[in-house]
């Protein structure tokens, strides 16, 4: 059985979004392709750069924020509502552990996480919004 | 100023080899496309996932394994030499933390890191062995 090699968003979470703009709109000087009050991301090389408020990631992934741990997480996207469930379950068969199983969240979809054996996180999630390549590029879509 | 919106790796760092392969080789059913004793890459959808030991993560971040803390690094690939030391005096100007300053790895290049405001570790390399292509996608150039 085999995925598809495919990695949606990376999501860094943040304690303060203007300090966190500075350095990648100022410093690097990209533009977001997306913001409000508690997100921002940015379209990448066929995928999405997240920044996220730390304590809204840290809830989303149902893991409490760590000392001196920035969290993060790694969004693998399927195609479909019926492939969420089986890959967090294999995951968590091979090593993985589930941090949360899956459910519907506010932006419609599914999703749920689980964490590799160093405590990665995997974000899967089935989400009609965003558009998915036969690749596995991934184009924000608002 | 503004630098192209790619990256071109994400590198997780893992305890044990044999144990991250399991969740990424035998759950996921991802095929590596290199692999040796320390390192194992994984091409994606125009970007490269390296899973590495954390201490060669670590020691080459030079920043110590912390306290609960996973490692991992982001990649931002550059063109050509001269553009690796203005990135990263640029994003220390901006609210990031210099980690190393530019030096040329084993591998050839030139690389640096820096940390966002948050501490993820950004990676600007010039790699001469990874193709870059306009829009920023890598593919592992072995």
């Amino acid at each position: 059985m085999a995925f598809q090699q495919q990695l949606s968003v990376v999501t860094l979470g943040v304690a303060d979004l203007i300090r966190s703009k500075r350095f990648y709109v100022d410093g690097f000087g990209w533009r977001p392709v997306f913001e409000n009050e508690e997100i921002v991301f940015y379209q990448m090389n066929g995928f999405v750069l997240g920044t996220w408020l730390h304590d809204k990631l840290a809830e989303d992934m149902r893991r409490p924020l760590g000392v001196g741990r920035a969290p993060f997480s790694l969004g693998h996207n399927v195609r479909t509502r019926e492939e969420v469930r089986p890959i967090l379950d294999r995951l968590a068969a091979h090593g993985g552990t589930l941090l949360k199983p899956p459910v519907e969240p506010p932006f419609g979809g599914l999703q749920g996480y689980v964490a590799d054996p160093d405590d990665h996180a995997w974000d899967i999630v089935w989400n009609p919004g965003f558009r998915l390549g036969d690749d596995g590029s991934v184009t924000f879509g608002v």
